[in-house]
């Protein structure tokens, strides 16, 4: 079975936001397809300037199993994007797995799918999540928080590690294994590591 | 004093091995202006599919004080492309740093520029260039190698240790670790870091 994933991107998303889990999604030879998705197809401006192509709009997105929101400095506006916040509400109502990394737990928490349930965000902009959402269980320590089909990750870099976990429960923890290795990269497999937690004093 | 980074792009780039460096850099605050350049300007579709837009093709682009140079599967056509080579070996020797992950080192040493020199490469895929570049004292255990201005590290994920080793000798260790824990990355500070080199029996 493929599964589709739907990357989304929105002006000044964080790069690695996107592009650490797509690296390993996008290894798993075939069984998920990636498909990038935007307001409108086209060239989409990443908070670093570099731009990448949207292949879909929102009205043309095919099916979509998985969703990946990114984070950055684009949160803030694309929360009071009202056809985009509808169409992940949407859209994430029909998928498998949602997951968020760093700030997209915002856009996600705007949906309202969020209210009731656990998740976390980048740990150096808590403040926000906590007061424009308080009905969500914002966790203060985890590298990434699943509840239900929701997976929530800390910032940045804490993408690639989730996505490893939802490989792991999704193709088995063979291919996330071989995943983390085939990219040389050390995998935090413990949801609770989170010495950033620490860093900013929320904890 | 903002230097520019040259991001080389060519069909079937590994998105990590330039996404991760790139999300280290493109965060300096303008210390590091970043500009991506391929054989032509336009969309270049990446190994896992995504296309990323390169603002430069190799004619037009500006003076470069720093390249990035990514490994992934289309790098063993990218070293027969000769204007490609001929343009990086030129570009390298006017540049102060040149940097390459994964077997982008190939695509280095294809210059003749590693002749004689340090470098490492992905550690799954040794025997190339230990039998393309003999010319190269190729590093088995290393995370990354720095050789005068050549930089050259491991698979994929090393990239971003690489770069914030990178980032600590032109901007100051102060400047490297508020990305690292800015973007909650686990930096691998020491360079001889290397598990990989022992699950691929290199040592």
């Amino acid at each position: 079975m493929t599964r589709t994933l739907g990357v989304v991107l929105y002006p000044d998303f964080e790069l690695l936001d996107n592009f650490g889990p797509m690296e390993m999604f996008g290894n798993m030879q075939g069984a998920v397809e990636m498909v990038t998705v935007a307001s409108e197809s086209g060239l989409v401006k990443s908070a670093q300037g570099t731009r990448v192509h949207a292949e879909h709009g929102l009205d043309d997105c095919p099916k979509l199993d998985m969703i990946l929101v990114p984070g950055g400095m684009g949160t803030r506006a694309a929360v009071d994007d009202v056809r985009l916040v509808d169409w992940l509400r949407r859209r994430s109502n029909d998928a498998e797995i949602v997951m968020t990394v760093c700030t997209g737990s915002g856009l996600l928490a705007q949906t309202g799918l969020l209210d009731g349930r656990r998740a976390t965000t980048n740990k150096a902009f808590f403040t926000w999540p906590e007061t424009t959402w308080p009905k969500v269980n914002w966790v203060r320590e985890a590298r990434w928080v699943e509840e239900g089909k929701y997976w929530t990750s800390s910032g940045v870099s804490a993408g690639i590690d989730m996505a490893l976990a939802v490989i792991a429960r999704i193709a088995g923890q063979e291919i996330a294994e071989l995943l983390a290795t085939g990219t040389e990269y050390e995998w935090h497999r413990d949801a609770a590591w989170d010495p950033f937690a620490r860093v900013h004093n929320l904890v």
